[in-house]
């Protein structure tokens, strides 16, 4: 199953502890095809300034992702700059400048309407609207969305939730969507108002995915060295959305292995920068973090401890 | 197995958005005495006051808790009073009192120094030296401290690690001790410094236990209600210890249930004030709840899936 991906396609120039590297792919497009493209293939729909190096993408080609919905406009492309502070948990922003990332209008191309799968990556709810607008009969829409435009385009994100089935956002914008501190309570609130699924992602402490009457733990990786946080969440939501797509079900038991699938994908993105390390990434690297996953939270219950 | 447990045995005022409580029990002995004696007896050690309702404990002698370690000093008790933020997440310590604590002096009467489990509850360092100078062949020690500690006590607490098993931090104080804002990296630092096992607690975010070559991870038990945080981390190294004791291993499967049913613990401490909580807990709900924490974790892994 191909799953049609809109978000940002970016230039990033980062600083962490380790090192620093200048105007490297980066947006969310960018992150979540890396990630999603190893399990299914990826229809990307973005744009991008003329000063972008296109042939830096081949690499995603290679691996069944297809890049024609990424217009290319006139001026310069999407640049963010930040700096991340030792602990590598917060970051400061140095400068950021849509270039013609401001004026962008998804438009989806033809052979893409048919896509079944829909990843609607950080963008004005208007224009995520106008993406689900554009597809013939979306199955299963994922969403992501920033503070942003939960306070400022509240009423247009809000009629968009009605439209999709899992909303992936980190911990902060569930409870300030819901303006609740609970995160069960904040997540029954947004499954109210349309995705049956919420996943809540929390950086290095993990995940949780909330269903109907079930909720689903997946730690964060223990690295001991997080190179480049950038694009974790998103590298997050490609191994998800491509484990769901390939086995184009939601069934608990599917999604489970979809949460460790995008925590494994989380944890490699974050060992290198920009999208560097799913270059070399090899499939059985991906089993061996999925097998330690199972080895970190995995217990036996006997019964018969009971009566001990 | 009986548990020797040193620590403080106070009273409590709380106030949290849900309600107020005055004066009820609390401290680490306390709250770690009513999770660890629904699996183990617990022998008790600390210091009260003449102000101390000691007949509120007798739920805890009901269960196997010999009390005859507690001290009556001559003045007040330990007395700490704080007020929770609207998220549970932070806290204003708003009186501390130390009353006869301030002078504590850890006794262990003879019948208990054949205890070979121990818990030293957060206290200084020194005392928590004296308490295993009393204590004819511990086995498996167990240890809590704090940033006052670290900081202010550093050379006496690097000592005693050399005599520690089992060390049980939060995050922050993990970090403060090795200087290392990695959990991996500190938690290696700490293991290379005498305690085999380091167990991490993150709150609403779970708990990680590194041991030699493995890690397990316990996630936050996602409550509606989080009535009072207070004592939730010695609840938890409560249900741990008694489990450790129970089985009187430290097998890397029995280490794995002891961190369930500690954070089964930590996590019924939270629901009402003080520890009520554990007067009406019964045994099933305990079970019922390991096997939540199964639920939210277990995945399957298909290696068919590698191919498919």
């Amino acid at each position: 199953m191909s799953i049609l991906c809109v978000g940002s396609v970016a230039l990033d120039s980062v600083e962490t502890p380790f090192g620093k590297a200048e105007r490297v792919l980066g947006g969310s497009a960018v992150f979540f095809t890396a990630a999603a493209s190893v399990f299914s293939p990826v229809r990307v729909v973005g744009v991008v300034g003329d000063d972008y190096p296109l042939d830096e993408l081949a690499f995603l080609e290679a691996r069944g992702a297809d890049l024609s919905g990424i217009e290319k406009g006139r001026g310069e492309s999407f640049f963010w700059a930040g700096r991340y502070h030792y602990d590598l948990n917060t970051r400061d922003t140095l400068e950021t400048r849509l270039g013609v990332f401001a004026d962008f209008q998804p438009k989806i191309p033809d052979a893409f309407r048919d896509s079944r799968h829909v990843f609607l990556g950080n963008i004005d709810p208007t224009l995520q609207h106008k993406v689900l607008d554009q597809v013939d009969a979306p199955e299963v829409v994922a969403c992501d969305t920033m503070n942003y435009w939960i306070s400022d385009s509240r009423k247009e994100l809000l009629s968009l939730l009605e439209r999709v089935d899992i909303l992936m956002v980190n911990d902060a914008e569930a409870r300030q969507l819901a303006d609740e501190p609970n995160l069960l309570k904040a997540s029954r609130w947004i499954r109210d108002r349309g995705p049956g699924i919420v996943v809540v992602k929390k950086g290095e402490h993990g995940a949780i995915l909330f269903a109907d009457g079930w909720a689903f733990f997946a730690p964060g990786y223990p690295l001991e060295v997080v190179f480049d946080p950038t694009g974790a969440g998103d590298a997050f939501a490609g191994g998800f959305m491509g484990h769901v797509a390939r086995t184009d079900s939601l069934a608990a038991e599917d999604l489970r292995r979809a949460m460790i699938f995008g925590s494994a994908m989380g944890s490699y993105s974050v060992e290198n920068f920009s999208v560097d390390r799913f270059k070399t990434l090899q499939e059985q690297e991906i089993y061996d973090r999925v097998r330690e996953f199972r080895e970190m939270t995995a217990f036996e219950f006997r019964m018969e401890e009971r009566h001990a």
